[in-house]
């Protein structure tokens, strides 16, 4: 009913799913993060919204049970299955400027917001309409102090998270290009997008 | 050199602002919290992004000496002063649909995404246009397992913030219209711009 896709490391994917839909993400060898972004299908100008989403669910940490939730204040996604658990919602995904500013490296970088655009733009999606991504498997640490801290992944070979579609949507996902994210090397991701009447018999 | 501007309660502001100018909002009774968004005066497509902010300053708690960025990776603000120390910015403005989901209160209540919507209006920016804002003297607590409390703010009469502009900006403010974010009640906002000759001579 669907094949499995695989994003290559330092790249981007960009598709569409149908309400009822879902999506299955997988982290084949571990310790790689991807960056998701959510479009409705009908109207681009409604998007994943880490700040709607943080404030509707109370909490800066989303897994099983969580929605993510857009802009207008409508459920884009809700999170079916998370075998790590371990997300993050705060961080912009990394661009050429991450780089430069934050790594100190003046020359060219692969980033998931340039992966994001190149494979969103089909789709009428501009880079300034890109929204922070939600950070499958990314594992950013913080405390009571507010400080964050960026450590590698805890996903084994193999975890996955798996989402259902709230409404027609385009999304964005990326086998993520920064150093400090993945654990200093970088990995492909797959994914999988199923139907909803195929899902309801596996 | 400038007057002191009141925003009335659950209501709101937009001005621009020349680089270097200083910005202070002023909470003249105690607990009272005040949203605002960035916009680069020359390409509204720039604008405020919590999720550069964190990324860059690597914190979620965001106080003098701090920077608020923008999207295309850019300092928009630098924080210069900050008399009571606690903001967010995580949460997005409160908004018709907070009042329905979270308060469960079907009728009209006054918000700060339509507050920001009616004064950014005028410069082109759309409702869709309006990013997470940075929620001045909002007090939201959480812990390392991410959950949210939304407390009154810790802001006494006559706290105040003060911001450097690091571009030419328009600007969005408002006096929060949201019960659990202001101690249960809606004051005023103060706020002050002046240039930079003149900040330098005060």
């Amino acid at each position: 009913m669907s094949a499995l896709h695989i994003i290559a490391p330092q790249s981007g994917a960009a598709f569409e799913m149908n309400k009822g839909d879902i999506l299955t993400v997988i982290d084949p060898l571990g310790q790689q993060v991807s960056d998701m972004v959510l479009f409705n299908r009908d109207d681009i100008k409604e998007k994943i919204s880490s700040g709607k989403t943080m404030d509707f669910e109370e909490t800066i940490l989303l897994t099983k049970g969580h929605f993510l939730w857009s802009n207008r204040s409508q459920k884009m996604m809700e999170i079916m299955e998370d075998s790590n658990g371990r997300n993050d919602f705060l961080l912009a995904p990394c661009s050429p400027e991450t780089f430069k500013i934050m790594y100190n490296n003046p020359g060219y970088h692969p980033s998931c917001l340039e992966n994001l655009n190149k494979n969103l733009i089909g789709y009428g999606i501009e880079l300034d309409g890109i929204p922070t991504a939600f950070n499958i498997f990314m594992n950013v640490h913080f405390d009571t102090t507010g400080q964050l801290k960026v450590l590698p992944p805890t996903s084994k070979p193999g975890d996955l998270i798996r989402f259902k579609a709230e409404m027609d949507l385009i999304v964005g996902l990326t086998a993520c290009s920064a150093e400090d994210s993945n654990g200093g090397t970088f990995k492909p991701i797959h994914f999988l997008v199923t139907n909803a009447s195929f899902d309801k018999h596996i």
